[in-house]
């Protein structure tokens, strides 16, 4: 480690310098949120941009999905998340030049990201092309407090002489975008002037446009109002038309004078609200934004977030970047999630357009089990939106003529949007992470009102549709055939290991809510016989497993398959999707991602330690990571399994996935699913943390370069802490109850006063190994060096 | 059977009536072609229509493929075969009302396709709104011997009254078609105006017209010219312009005075040829037809045709209406193939778009053996094309990371056009195929120099596809994995029993062509080595067996899937790809066509006869036949069982499939498999023909319903007609050296003198079950009644 990397602000991402060649990616890195509207980290003058964007979770168009050969139950139409109105827009004339970074003489340029505070800094020295020397000066925020509220402090400064500063603050509608990366199916469709204009008024500095997308018919209304501070008099002018708003003010500086301006923005969407009710509730939402004006809102936000980190935080001893990783990830999940309520968790929340915007199983096996142990509400949101969505995914299993609720693999609104499926449709361990996610939240939460009003309906679907979908064969186990697992270069497999597990405990999870709520159960009409045979599937659940080489086949048959020739793989040639046929990848061994490896962390109770190590082992060696959702799970097992240097390389592949652009996608958006991951590396992994039927037990060990680690989780309420040295491990509930747990097998109950156990010695098996070229990385590319 | 179908004439295909509901229906079954151009029968007046039909042999258009989400090697640009110039149509204005069957009044229609004489004859008597009686008469031809040339002889005569009577002859490009049947993927995909006008010139009654394909760049002329007989004065007129001839003749008609017009056509087409060169080839084709003239070409038509039917005509006493389909589809068979000199043998001929004019494996597996025994030159012509497109099917394997060639699941050029890898790409049994068709033409016709020229070619790079797609896996035992049989509700999967075996028996030919043609093989960098690895594969090739059953598995696995529910599956639920996801098909055990019995007729020396049988009522029981080219597999396989009543079932669906339009598709085309399979059941069914290794043997077998059935082929240039009646079968070589063949293991040489053995009595085996209500089909949907 450096001595760079040692002076690392542990709660600051901050950028030194403007890079233009990777705007987009410095974009997504800025992304600030709520979970109902996202910023991209667009410069305030608009231009240039690498991919411009301003979200409304849930707004989306939606578009005809093409097929070559068409067949029964594909979806014929998918949602793409829109670009709706930029409401970002400052733009600054100095004297009679644009300030633009592209042109003139960018002395400095900050961007620092502050994660305790919740806000965007940006610090800019630039030297015009007539050689006038201006400083800027803008704060940004999406409120976490005020859900429909962003607001930006913009301040300018003359450094040498006078100058006339004219400031233009704009809300702009269907403005221009570049064309995505051709041929990259993870980005988005380009979507050109989805919006058609219903309404525009302006007076006194206030401007309000409401527009309406085009196929899906979703309605959108922003707003903007500004406070303006002068040393000066000053001349302000609103106008407004269709797809524009435009507030003017212009005024002369001295050097050393500042002009400041507050832009206050307010959004609202819906399916169903008319044009002036929309357009009255974002006007609203930035009246009592303004009443309670800039300092106040900050006050707010920083007050949240650190409400969070209190409850939540990580720190790390010993490796200052993994640190910030972790950190920035954390808030970026609570960014995504903490005000979605009623939507999705899309995987790149919303800070990009990549996926379409949509949502996966990520979010429900990876993001809500962070949330549900660190911030309840916005699991409960997310377990919530899922349960909303139930009639689609009950329209959807009977169109595949399947009992109960079948998922969607990608969505925005609900609706299977996806267009291949034997990497969507046949996915349906989609289902088992719904379901084990509710299961999860009531075990940590303890509420028994969330599995009440939305577990039994969550679980009996899911279990209804794992039990048409498997069946008792001649051997009398269960068997699921043709679906695809986690790993996507394998599809179409029978007894797919992870599915089958999942699925057991989905069923069992089923049987057992209809126990508890027997009422809510007839009311479903689950009879006793029903939950009878789920729980003899459950029980009947087929593991394959390969007595010669003594581990378990990812499915039936997959190592019994040709060996994938990494020999001859070039480094070039990865990921392996972009240059070899699906057919070539399916057929052979070599897995995208932990699959088994996933089985074996989602259902620990199912392998002893030394089954656990073969099978680790077995499939390091197969395993490329060409998705980002693998390395927080190689690292959980890696470190339950004593690797701990290996799991921590891959804690930190996974934490600085984003900040070092090691998917080089991050402009498309963030990967929340791997930040989330990271801080499953951190709890499960380094902590050792499990939770089986509710009881939270820890197992800590850290490698030797790493001084300590602390983290807590909330439990039924109390919030306990947990901080891990070389030797031993801290316990100790900062808030709420005593807690019974378990250190390493031990039962401890823990209170205010900390506990202190030993670290067990770490168990010793022979070390994996990873394809060649294919070890955990990272990258010398960092971030604003 | 009923009376009517008792006086079935043997030789015609006769409609009485026009049945306008079922206009498509009947165009497809009255098509003529000779592979080169194929002519629908639509009316000549050209309303009304169910399709319009002009094709060209490889003459289409390109057409983006479009996917949801695109993947590697997804191929992205598809052919689509075009409607090129309509020269059949003749208009005809009887006083001031034009001769439209919607109108006035239709005394009497009928039309008939003499099968042995190669024309279709169409006979009318129409009443004009108007009261004036008119019969009409037309011949049609499309030349066997003049492959550039098709011809109309037309005849009108008022019956009542005399008449005014003007005729348009036409030449029309780029005429309005219906959309096709929405969201079926086998109706081709409108393509509209797709001919750019490149030249046009008329003079002295005939007109030339040449047009370019806007995209693929194919070139196309059409010219006519014309014939005219009267008794009175004629005026007559010939014009043109971009889209249009015209001829337009004019006179009046006393009653019984007839007016008589032969049309001659000529058509061309290339992708190299010059506007001037290729207008100046058909001009000079029809020159040479017309001074044929009417009779000469219709003349050379019916040598040509009684020529074929000398040599390949099946007689069957007891079922006449089998008897006209088994003939027809041999006609059919004869007509695609007989001049397609360089291109391919699409699955309807030229007679219709389903499938957008492309070739599928069934070419190669169905149409061609039959060829290689009945009329040698056409096979080798098919044979030819594949050679053509190895350049092409070597960039798709080297796309597809694999060695040698990889021949496309579907095309009209060379190149692949599925857009659906797992029932296209996945499908590589289309490769063995090839090498099969190879195999099985050298071996009944004895060509060394088609083997030398071609073959060797053919089988190294085949081989090299197989030994690359497969491998030897830890049981020491060579698995192809990944991959999809015959039989399309199932796919990629591992080990499919019929892939394997054809693939083991495309590995040894190879070597064995090799060593025939060292030279050849060195050329093409074929090592001992190289060769002694194919034989390696070949030797260890795997093949599921499943103990427990003791029936082998259609693949891996096969056997212990989930059955599907066929009593909660209602009649309206088929064809299942219409109703069900293919998910669901794939994971369960049932069957759209033979595949593993597809394997016992291909590879009858690798199964015992118990072990056949046991095979055959366990699929029985599975398959559905979706498919149109199950139904000739089942009934070879039957009859070699003894379950002789249920093969003559399955000769008569696969034998009567178009005729009574059985699949409900016929207005797309025919089903040149199904035809080609009718041939199958009588030959390889109820003669028990094989050839194995050059050696041609028969075990003759009829049920007890019918009397006789006499075929026969051409072996090694000896032409061998076979006679099976119930108690004995009589063999006699009418032409050509005397053949050693066997009956029934009895080893016989057969000259020129009949030699009669007796028939075994049939092994008795359990009678097998289909599915409900999937029993071999009979409907009472009878043509022209």
């Amino acid at each position: 480690m450096d001595e760079a990397e040692l002076e690392l602000d542990p709660w600051c991402v901050r950028e030194e310098r403007l890079d233009l060649d990777r705007l987009g990616w410095s974009e997504s890195i800025f992304a600030l949120s709520n979970g109902h509207l996202g910023l991209r980290g667009n410069l305030e003058e608009g231009e240039p941009f690498g991919v411009p964007g301003t979200f409304l979770s849930g707004v989306h168009e939606l578009r005809p999905l093409p097929y070559a050969e068409a067949g029964y139950g594909f979806p014929e139409s998918g949602q793409t998340v829109i670009n709706v109105t930029n409401g970002k827009v400052i733009r600054l004339l100095v004297d009679d030049e644009p300030f633009d970074v592209r042109y003139g003489t960018l002395r400095w340029h900050v961007r620092t990201l502050d994660l305790r505070a919740g806000l965007l800094h940006r610090e800019v020295e630039w030297c015009s092309p007539a050689g006038q020397g201006m400083r800027i000066r803008t704060t940004r925020l999406v409120s976490l407090t005020q859900r429909a509220i962003a607001a930006i402090r913009y301040e300018v400064e003359p450094l040498d002489e006078p100058a006339r500063v004219v400031l233009q603050s704009e809300l702009i509608v269907n403005e221009p975008l570049h064309a995505p990366r051709a041929a990259d199916p993870r980005v988005a469709a380009v979507l050109r002037a989805p919006l058609a204009a219903e309404e525009h008024h302006c007076s006194d500095g206030r401007a309000a446009l409401v527009h309406r997308a085009r196929r899906s018919g979703l309605r959108v209304a922003a707003a903007m109002d500004h406070e303006v501070d002068a040393p000066t008099i000053v001349t302000s002018d609103i106008e407004c038309r269709s797809d524009l708003g435009r507030y003017t003010v212009s005024t002369r500086l001295e050097p050393g004078q500042r002009l400041t301006m507050v832009k206050l923005l307010g959004y609202g969407w819906s399916s169903v609200r008319s044009t002036p009710a929309l357009r009255d509730q974002v006007i609203a939402a930035i009246t009592a934004a303004k009443s309670c004006g800039w300092a106040e809102l900050v006050a707010e936000q920083r007050e949240f977030v650190e409400s969070y980190w209190r409850c939540a935080d990580v720190t790390i001893e010993g490796d200052p970047e993994v640190q910030l990783g972790v950190r920035f990830g954390m808030f970026q999940v609570l960014q995504a999630a903490a005000r979605s309520e009623g939507q999705a968790i899309p995987a790149k929340g919303l800070t990009g357009t990549g996926y379409d915007g949509h949502a996966f199983w990520d979010s429900d096996a990876f993001v809500v089990p962070l949330l549900s142990q660190t911030y309840p509400p916005a699991a409960r949101h997310a377990i919530r939106w899922r349960h909303s969505t139930l009639p689609a995914a009950r329209d959807r299993a009977e169109a595949l003529r399947l009992d109960g609720a079948s998922f969607p693999w990608r969505t925005i609104s609900g609706e299977e949007c996806s267009g291949y499926w034997p990497a969507g449709t046949a996915a349906f361990h989609v289902n088992a992470a719904v379901a084990d996610a509710l299961v999860h939240h009531v075990d940590v939460t303890g509420e028994e009102e969330t599995e009440a009003e939305l577990g039994v309906d969550l679980l009996v679907a899911t279990a209804r549709l794992w039990r048409s979908l498997g069946h008792h064969a001649a051997d009398e186990r269960f068997h699921i055939d043709g679906v695809t697992g986690p790993d996507e270069y394998s599809a179409i497999v029978d007894d797919n290991v992870y599915t089958n597990l999942m699925a057991q405990r989905n069923l069992r999870a089923a049987a057992a809510a209809c126990a508890r709520h027997p009422e809510r159960a007839a009311d479903l009409g689950v009879t006793e016989a029903e939950a009878k045979e789920w729980s003899l599937a459950a029980d009947a659940m087929y593991v394959p497993y390969d007595e010669r080489l003594r581990v378990h086949p990812q499915d039936q048959g997959f190592t019994q398959h040709e060996r994938w020739d990494f020999a001859e793989t070039p480094p070039e040639a990865y990921p392996l999707f972009r240059s070899f046929p699906y057919f070539d990848l399916y057929r052979k061994q070599v897995a995208k991602q932990a699959d088994l490896v996933l089985a074996m962390e989602r259902r620990p109770e199912c392998f002893d330690l030394e089954q656990k190590a073969r099978n680790f082992n077995y499939y390091e060696a197969l395993t490329v990571r060409d998705s980002s959702l693998s390395a927080g799970t190689q690292a959980v097992v890696a470190a339950e399994l004593g690797h701990l240097d290996l799991a921590w390389a891959y804690l930190a592949e996974t934490a600085l996935i984003d900040l070092r652009d090691l998917h080089e996608n991050t402009s498309d958006g963030l990967h929340l699913g791997s930040a989330a991951n990271a801080w499953m590396a951190i709890t499960r992994g380094f902590g050792g943390m499990r939770v089986v039927d509710g009881a939270l037990s820890f197992a800590p060990r850290l490698p030797a370069r790493i001084g300590e680690v602390e983290f807590g989780v909330i439990h039924r309420g109390s919030h306990i802490r947990v901080l891990v040295e070389d030797e031993h491990s801290t316990y100790r509930v900062v808030s709420g109850e005593p807690l019974v747990i378990a250190h390493h097998g031990e039962a401890l109950t823990v209170g205010d006063d900390p506990v202190v156990r030993p670290n067990p010695a770490p168990p010793e098996f022979p070390e994996p190994q990873q394809p060649p070229g294919r070890e955990p990385r990272r990258t010398d590319h960092w971030f604003g060096s």
